[in-house]
């Protein structure tokens, strides 16, 4: 693990509540599809997972957005389906469709014979977590992250993504006690996946609990939040005398924002239909917030994505004892004007410093 | 209009916060494809259109589900696109994809053209509603509705449905101006639209935010809240003496709980991310509220049906001077299988006496 000193810490810095200049922003996918430069890597690459499982690949998608706009953290290239393509499962991404498991978990055997993966088949991502500390040389932090034990579990059980999570959501209501064993596997997985992320070089993670929110009050704590909150207990947080933030994402969590707040996280990060300062009321600031500019806003031309940025920062207001990094409540749509996020890393820059004591 | 005097008014007693011995129940989309007796109507018919526009139609399958379950009240057979169809969108079912209009509002020129439709273009609908209320002979209330504002303005700008809804928030975000004019005009024609269905004989109505939740904090409360609010306000809410209940039901809507129960209407409809219990305590029980269970739990068997039910009456807990109707948080699925249903009905009659004084 490189020794080498970061030259910007406000992103570690607002996760752990400490004062900064202004506020630190990065975007959720800010390595992805709007970036024509990532298009290209991703055509010689042949396949996304042909780009993930590359670590000379992964380093190079990582870095592109950095190279184009002046943002204050790194995310790992990679995708929350390698946990459970590392248990045998069968990842296949077809084009226009999205992410498919040829052996989804759809009968007690399949349930039954589930493992916690040998961590050793993820080694192309601890690689490029190394390859890409390296690459940095200590410009950004580097985020590592998974996804939620719940949020693989639905993709683990439907097989695909799902509108309705019909087949997960019958396995909860009708066998519980399976869909919590495939639960504890995925939070033990988890837990042994993103700490060997910290040892190879990640300065924050984040766990992404994108669906659920689609669960219902009751069943969220039992079936999300208490795995998340079991992987986020299992993490080593302090690594070299240094602090390892943890970030906590439920997309459409807004319900739940005091029992996610005390899961052990650092850092909440927020979708756009909360409004942060009655976020920071409800947990009494003690827990930073990331978010919430809906991603949408980016296709309003500029003046229109300043506006909406101030919007968002005003909302929040004098950072004072809590923390703020700006994000995106979502990942950034694949047809964004990559000017669009120009201006936004501008506004939020220079219009954020008011809200700083330095 | 009949004057036929209610055999079972619970739904509406419900509603306006008064004691019953039970608490009501019927389903959203009730009268729909997870019945076969449905699924022959419309193949009779041909379209899904061909149903809604000829009354006598539309009457036979409001009552399908009636002749099934002991359900406590009947919704009008119609759909939420039936407005924008009237204000020249021209709007078409392709199979397997949905609703699609040819003419959505995709530049300034076609939103100024926009205008308040005239109600004889939608007398098939009060028509149904007139030989539904025959039909029915007082067995129960019929429910009349029509999208909120922005929801139909949703289809009316993306031209189908939407993902992410990238059309019409670009044009919130860049053009606020155009998007108030299209509400505005909404606004009034649903206005017009369900006080001539309670003329017709609708004895409660329902406003369907299907897509509320999609908005950031803020942008909710200007461009859907707002002209909900403006219909609810413009409704006749007595007829022959008899009060009108109108429930608004904004799927995602549970962050800004205490803003809708605001708007001026009898009852909030809750989707399943919401505990019912800290719902009446946020709203101090001076609204009803209608739900919420989860569609997926009909999946599940008898008993863990039977078991979910329970569980959401014990949360709303003893209704004293609030009121509780029960239903699904969302539409139910076409592949639920219909004993399912005949299960949830008898358990939420059985059990929920316990939480009525009679």
């Amino acid at each position: 693990m490189s020794a080498e000193p970061l030259k910007n810490d406000l992103f570690l810095r607002a996760l752990k509540r400490e004062q900064v200049p202004y506020t630190p922003l990065w975007l959720m996918r800010q390595a992805g599809r709007y970036l024509p430069e990532y298009r290209a890597t991703r055509a010689r690459a042949g396949s996304f997972m042909g780009l993930a499982t590359v670590p000379e690949m992964a380093t190079e998608v990582t870095l592109q957005p950095l190279d184009r706009f002046s943002l204050d953290a790194a995310i790992l290239f990679s995708d929350i389906l390698t946990v459970p393509d590392a248990m045998g499962l069968g990842l296949t991404f077809v084009t226009g469709e999205g992410p498919k498991f040829e052996r989804p978990l759809q009968d007690e055997a399949a349930v039954n014979a589930l493992e916690v993966p040998d961590m050793h088949k993820l080694q192309y991502v601890f690689d490029a977590v190394r390859m890409i500390r390296q690459a940095l040389g200590g410009k950004v932090p580097l985020i590592g992250f998974a996804g939620s034990p719940f949020t693989i579990g639905c993709y683990m059980v439907e097989g695909q993504g799902s509108r309705e999570y019909r087949l997960i959501k019958t396995m909860m209501y009708a066998r519980p006690d399976l869909l919590h064993r495939i639960l504890s596997i995925n939070a033990q997985a988890t837990t042994h996946y993103l700490n060997a992320q910290i040892d190879a070089g990640a300065q924050a993670v984040m766990l992404f609990d994108s669906w659920g929110g689609v669960l219902p009050d009751g069943k969220f704590q039992e079936f999300s939040l208490a795995y998340t909150k079991q992987v986020v207990q299992g993490l080593n947080r302090q690594v070299n005398g240094e602090k390892i933030p943890v970030i906590t994402f439920t997309k459409g969590g807004g319900p739940w924002l005091e029992q996610i707040a005390s899961c052990g996280a650092d850092a909440v990060g927020l979708d756009w239909t909360v409004d942060m300062a009655a976020a920071r009321r409800r947990v009494n600031d003690q827990v930073a917030f990331q978010g919430n500019m809906d991603p949408m806003a980016l296709f309003a031309g500029e003046a229109a994505i300043r506006a909406e940025a101030r919007r968002l920062l005003d909302a929040f207001g004098p950072v004072g004892r809590g923390g703020h990094v700006f994000n995106l409540g979502h990942g950034i749509s694949q047809f964004t004007p990559p000017e669009a996020v120009s201006a936004l890393v501008d506004e939020v820059r220079t219009y954020s410093t008011r809200f700083h004591v330095t």
